[in-house]
């Protein structure tokens, strides 16, 4: 029997070791990748995710989330939300819904207050000195202000042969109030089918919508295609794509594992890091640069 | 040379009509788009989109809509926006960004107010009497209070060979706050490459969102299949995928135009009508029902 955990990124080391002993133990997927990702948004030191995460132009720490079920394809994600500590576990709660899975804003935190989520101030002091660091920065030097969209993406099987997904960011530092990119977005930013297997996007979630890069990976898994394989052939497929359109890509990195247990990554950038423990895989962090 | 343009919904004939006009007076498939689905959001009856549409649990209407140009992969989208006449407008505004193209909520009324768009109060007498009556129902007989879930979604294709996407939509009736559907997202919702094709969908958010199935659309032609073979082999498909999974499927309908100016269309339902208008198929109402 195969089982295992994979995330974007080296942030999620702790968070891949606490899912991966859970999955030993015989704990779920979901359970797993709650519990796992949560770590992360915990951490005030990761400055893309939860506590911590980099606020957006008017100061507002504003977090994206979501979860997907790849045996029943339930899903749950929000968007836009504030003062709340573990939006991961808001996404998992809105599965259990047959309508109104996907919530924004206010209405998200409606729902997380009605839930019995914890409400918390996610603007740390540190990242309220990066902002005005950041303000200053570009206000004198005319600079893009947008950089570290780092979001946690993590794929993950249990006992059960059940593959969920799920995802967690902070977003683009300095965005547009109510701004969101890929990672709530199914089929952008995260897919499971238990049937054939998971795959999540980090990286500029402006350019990742415009290929539904997960899915289009856990479509090539499902033609036959390597973990490893399909992690490259979409993000090349996507690369060129913008390239050939638009002239650029901007950042793309995926990670995914297959209902085997096997897994792939791939990117298009020179510093992609991913975190990764199978039964065949010691828990191992990856570096990774770009193949093409 | 091949042009044309297709909808969801018999309520977009009129639209259709006029966008159709634009695209043979060499207008661009953008402009003809956002004309076509404005004439559907400013029409009071329709109560699925802009004006007229139905509101959610709290009696406000809150509106979703996207935009998609295939020359450049292009994209702009915004959800739970309340009180602006034209939610395909702004939309269709925020394709110029490189960033930030997807805007939430407060959020999005705040670009919107920052970018000149004219606000409207978007609930009619008969809207919030159509609530009035649902709320009574709801509570009396515990009915399932959603229903009316009638996206209009469109692909055009231009002189110029650029096939564009837009949807438009007010969701489900009685929705959460801040819940949103597939309409707006990319992938979900509508897909458009112009060198292969556009899709759009309509039906349960919830389930289309499950399946990726504009992109899936999009990809069957990209592999040489017909416009028509692609759409039904991507409702099959996730409609089987739903039903293997979760015992039952809901609504999915979808539209789909190719780069030749041929069209698709298929359904998992007995009444769905689509209009489509191209240099080779005179202005026409179809009526569909489920194939398989």
């Amino acid at each position: 029997m195969h089982y295992g955990i994979i995330a974007t990124w080296e942030m999620a080391f702790e968070g891949i070791k606490k899912g991966f002993e859970l999955i030993e133990k015989n704990f779920s997927s979901e359970q797993a990748l709650e519990e796992a990702i949560m770590d992360v948004e915990d951490n005030p030191e990761f400055s893309s995710v939860g506590f911590g995460g980099l606020p957006n132009e008017f100061c507002e720490v504003e977090l994206d989330a979501a979860f997907m079920n790849g045996d029943t394809l339930s899903i749950g994600g929000i968007a836009g939300i504030k003062n709340f500590s573990n939006p991961v576990s808001i996404a998992r709660s809105l599965m259990k819904n047959r309508f109104n899975n996907f919530l924004v804003a206010e209405g998200a935190e409606k729902y997380a207050d009605l839930n019995g989520f914890k409400r918390k101030n996610m603007l740390t002091e540190n990242a309220m000195k990066q902002w005005n660091l950041r303000r200053e920065k570009v206000m004198k030097e005319g600079l893009s202000p947008y950089d570290g969209h780092d979001t946690v993406g993590m794929v993950a099987l249990d006992f059960k042969k059940t593959i969920c997904c799920a995802t967690s960011t902070s977003g683009l530092f300095m965005k547009l109030k109510g701004r969101v990119g890929d990672s709530p977005f199914f089929g952008s930013g995260l897919y499971a089918d238990s049937d054939i297997g998971g795959a999540t996007a980090t990286g500029l979630g402006e350019d990742i919508m415009k290929g539904s890069i997960s899915y289009e990976i856990v479509r090539n898994m499902e033609i036959g295609m390597s973990p490893q394989e399909s992690a490259e052939k979409a993000v090349f497929k996507l690369h060129k794509k913008l390239s050939d359109k638009r002239g650029k890509a901007g950042d793309i990195s995926v990670v995914c594992m297959n209902k085997d247990g096997d897994f792939g990554a791939a990117t298009n950038i020179d510093d992609f890091s991913f975190v990764v423990a199978t039964d065949k895989q010691p828990l191992k962090v990856f570096k990774l640069n770009r193949f093409f």
